[in-house]
């Protein structure tokens, strides 16, 4: 059994790394015809807010091959995961069985915006309580809530009414917490 | 923090639950038309015994995407996985970053073989010493070399060499030692 040297770091992608939700209204849009402004989605998902017609449809866009095309990264995301690389084991961990088909896509992104992580250290997973990692950067408190190390709540604008998480509220926050 | 109530097993896909070799063993023959038997594979991997101009074509297999279709299950697997699971909580890992092609198809075959271990609990990564479970069962000793928790090698033709580790000679076994 190897010990590891450096503390270790599991990162999120969707709405960590990835901004999932600018794609969301910019397809949103473009399927209904409904603009609708990040303000309005303050402390709820977009599935909160959209009618119950529309619901089965957006909840598919990310199963779309060209879901992850061109997404951007969160801001400061890349180098701030630079520097953390150097003092940290740092690896991606992705909820991705919810979404099977955007594995792929899900990979491609990854290697492409983060080619200074090694493609070893990603992890797509359902369930983040196996993880064995000292960090988890999250947006989403449920994945927080069953992981053993110490859990970052990355500020989205679904989760601003959660209390109770250490919140992290940019990219620069987190590189200044963990220095 | 949630604690968790069952012990966990980890359970890697490759040569622990899928028959890969089988696979290889009969693509190689189709491919090649060079009949390879089990025992000529006795503590080695088939990429040590085929000659080096067949290597690439060898180590692309898992990557089409019929290889995983209609792939057999490893001898008592099923029995022993469902045995297991009403006193573990179970998880298959595999190592898939290492054929990302394969995703889907790896997805796909634990579902239709295992419909009883919810998708959540799939994990696809690399390196597998960031999981948090109680046992790993693996063929391949590297990955146990990293598990902090205890390691059980699962017997298989290329580690019959391979001393120092709790062997696991069938699924059988694995139900005794863990019951």
């Amino acid at each position: 059994m190897k010990k590891r040297i450096k503390k270790s770091i599991a990162i999120d992608m969707d709405e960590t790394v990835a901004d999932m939700l600018s794609r969301q209204l910019q397809w949103y849009e473009r399927t209904f015809s409904v603009k609708l402004e990040r303000a309005d989605l303050y402390g709820k998902k977009i599935y909160d807010v959209v009618p119950k017609a529309h619901l089965v449809e957006v909840k598919a866009f990310p199963d779309h091959p060209d879901f992850f095309k061109d997404l951007p990264v969160i801001d400061g995301a890349v180098e701030a995961i630079k520097t953390l690389s150097s003092n940290y084991e740092v690896f991606f961990v992705s909820a991705a069985m919810e979404h099977p088909n955007s594995f792929t896509a899900k990979y491609q992104w990854l290697k492409q915006n983060f080619p200074f992580v090694s493609d070893m250290n990603y992890i797509f997973c359902g369930f983040k309580g196996m993880l064995n990692c000292d960090y988890l950067i999250d947006d989403s408190s449920r994945h927080l809530d069953v992981f053993e190390g110490q859990g970052l709540l990355f500020d989205a604008m679904h989760n601003k009414h959660q209390k109770g998480y250490e919140r992290m509220c940019s990219w620069q926050e987190v590189v200044c917490y963990l220095s």
